[in-house]
């Protein structure tokens, strides 16, 4: 079974760890117990609308951006998208490479 | 302050009369209380991600979908974008209209 709360949780912490913010900076600015915003995090208690605004606004994050990422992880769980690093392969095929030549460019 | 139960509640009743299906349908396909069902659709109580996940089901909607348009209305809400509805005028210029010649189409 698919958990919202689950990429709820990872989605607040990467933000979180992304503005280099402590989970007692958050808690603190959202006036939320460090411990609850832990479980959260983790995926282990459901956070209420109420938390999830109060946090949004400690991260300086609007709500639909969170909950836009949220849906974008729900989809590579569900196998209805493909997570971005795995759409752009690592290395260039050889054979577009060498079929490249610079008088392409020149063209138009 | 912009709560996401309301949202949720807001998406999962269009989704659902979308598909014209009744309360009593979903949850008992979902095996929710149905007086439970309605507070979560009028935005009243929390959805836990477990009723989430089985409601979703009943719906036969991925979770990514149904949290994606709460998204996208909470971006609304927070004034980052222009509902689909606003975008689009409900009637053309008539200077446009009048510009117009069926010869312009026929050019390329």
């Amino acid at each position: 079974m698919v958990l919202v709360r689950q990429e709820i949780g990872d989605v607040l912490r990467d933000f979180r760890l992304q503005k280099g913010r402590t989970l007692r900076q958050v808690a603190g600015e959202a006036s939320v117990a460090l411990g609850y915003l832990s479980e959260v995090e983790r995926g282990q208690k459901e956070a209420s609308s109420e938390i999830l605004s109060a946090v949004a606004d400690a991260l300086e994050t609007p709500l639909s951006v969170i909950m836009g990422e949220v849906s974008e992880r729900l989809a590579v769980v569900e196998g209805l998208s493909v997570p971005l690093g795995a759409r752009v392969p690592d290395t260039v095929p050889a054979d577009l490479v060498s079929g490249f030549r610079p008088e392409m460019l020149a063209r138009s």
